[in-house]
């Protein structure tokens, strides 16, 4: 599956794509059944219901779940906005193919095959305070090498990545997809001081000043503020919208990502978590999405939405096997 | 192992038990050389210290673990502070006995051996508003009840409860323990509407009227306004911190029954998740407890606990799993 053209890039955004109606509806009558009280399982109930619809089927289940961990570089990571050299996301990307990164231990720990897409590392995107981060051409191959890695026979997609210096594209993105400048959603990200951020806020604002005449659609928006990585978790979710495969999102950077897709093109998307970085929850809540987890992380790479596989395994779990008031003797059916 | 005097229980809450400084130390030292950025893991890196040094090992693991969901009837059910008859009590305890209650589902996701003590269900406690709930005979047998669940060799433990109207007795532990009235601390439990709340509160606040001389100790507090199975979570969570057992509690009734033991008892102890319950947040804040989760759950029976052991075992992956910057020659350790 690729993108071949920015005109089918927003052909399928903009598809009408919903929930299995007569699944939801199944799910919510058998979650009424259970034995407890109604709603007393609060978001494990929701959890439930939501992957039933997207899966169309009335006992949602995860037998196949990925999680696919993009990876790219950036050319304004020469303005020193990251604690980090970008040396170091090559080696982070060897770090996960030997299995000694976070997400290898998370993942394994939900039951998620982990799969680690790098993209063109030793060629980052331009400046995007000079010129626009991506050629038509490169946003492209990165939008499809996300839709590439969602294969139509998943249960659940998890999506993260790696980047030293991300989170300043995110706070471009952000800024350009929910409104505010630099300073409303610059951050320390993974660990820089407050002169930093002040360099981050600096970039961002120059970022968006010399791409605001641009047009202000999803591939534009990508293109000239996004990275590789960027582009390509947004293509990875587009295209599981199209599966109706559900999707767990991960950090500010993922969600960043996808904000330039808007609202309606999330239905399919659960917040895996919260993190630390203080504009994810704003972003959040701009994207209409409540997290499940809020443990104060801040590393990307998936790690937060791997944790929050786990509850979803166990709301599907209860959804699946409690016995109904009928089947237990049990009053108050 | 028993609590066979007043004396014992109270001298086992008083006993000065701490976590092993060594195995903190080491697990601290192991997190900062994990290829991460310090502190980026969030609560998965506090976690996993908590267990290193209540476990004495600086790579903790859980290997046996027990969720118990303690199971009793009250006296002043008769004041209709339940929206479910107190038979629901024992119908429950054989649901889950045949595996169909949402504890059944969530202990086997999250790889928890479950084990049910019904406590003379057919004889409820002494209704609170007339008398002591219980006699201290009758105390003492709940809390060695409890006690008696612990077993040495458990990596973790998980407290829960069944029992129709259990909420009312929480309610009235958490003002007795920590200050305010009936109207503090009663809420809809797993279901009852604003008249059933002012019932409640009305019943709470004739028991704290009547029992407000008696002694404020913890043996006191929990005979008199408790019951037994919220007795044997008390029991059972003094004998976990002696065998330095790590503890997640459950809900608002879990951590009502530990409250009259002071913060000082809890070191072993973390809050599983926050319900919806509306007096859960404030109790969990005023027992220095930040919980792990915020679902929405309201059902008890060690629900929101069993998920968080999902949380848990993430953190503990991570912190073993993972490689150091040496092992794995990525760049910032």
């Amino acid at each position: 599956m690729t993108y071949s053209t920015v005109a089918a890039f927003e052909a399928a955004i903009a598809e009408p794509i919903a929930p299995d109606a007569s699944a939801t509806a199944q799910a919510r009558a058998r979650q009424a059944n259970l034995t407890k009280p109604p709603g007393s399982l609060g978001r494990l109930e929701e959890i439930a219901v939501f992957f039933a619809g997207w899966q169309g089927r009335a006992r949602p289940e995860i037998a196949q779940a990925r999680a696919v961990v993009f990876a790219g570089n950036h050319g304004f990571a020469v303005h020193g906005v990251s604690a980090f050299p970008p040396a170091v996301t090559a080696q982070m990307v060897a770090n996960f193919a030997g299995g000694g990164a976070a997400i290898n231990a998370l993942a394994a720990a939900a039951g998620l095959e982990l799969q680690v897409v790098p993209l063109d590392l030793d060629r980052p995107t331009a400046d995007f305070t000079i010129a626009p981060a991506m050629s038509e051409a490169e946003c492209l191959t990165a939008l499809s090498a996300g839709a590439a890695s969602v294969a139509e026979d998943l249960d659940l997609l998890v999506v993260g990545e790696m980047g030293i210096g991300n989170s300043t594209a995110a706070a471009a993105l952000a800024a350009s997809s929910i409104g505010g400048r630099g300073a409303d959603w610059a951050g320390p990200g993974t660990g820089v001081d407050t002169t930093g951020i002040a360099r981050k806020i600096a970039v961002v604002d120059r970022a968006l000043a010399l791409h605001a005449q641009a047009a202000a659609t999803p591939f534009e928006t990508l293109r000239r503020l996004g990275g590789r990585e960027i582009a390509a978790i947004a293509g990875a979710v587009v295209r599981a919208r199209q599966l109706r495969v559900p999707v767990l999102l991960d950090g500010f950077i993922t969600c960043a990502a996808v904000a330039p897709l808007g609202r309606h093109a999330l239905g399919h998307c659960l917040a895996g978590h919260c993190s630390a970085e203080p504009g994810h929850a704003r972003l959040l809540a701009a994207l209409g999405l409540e997290p499940l987890l809020r443990l104060d992380m801040r590393l990307g790479e998936a790690s937060g939405a791997a944790v929050a596989v786990n509850i979803v395994r166990a709301a599907l779990a209860a959804h699946d096997g409690m016995a109904t008031f009928a089947e237990a003797g049990v009053s108050g059916g």
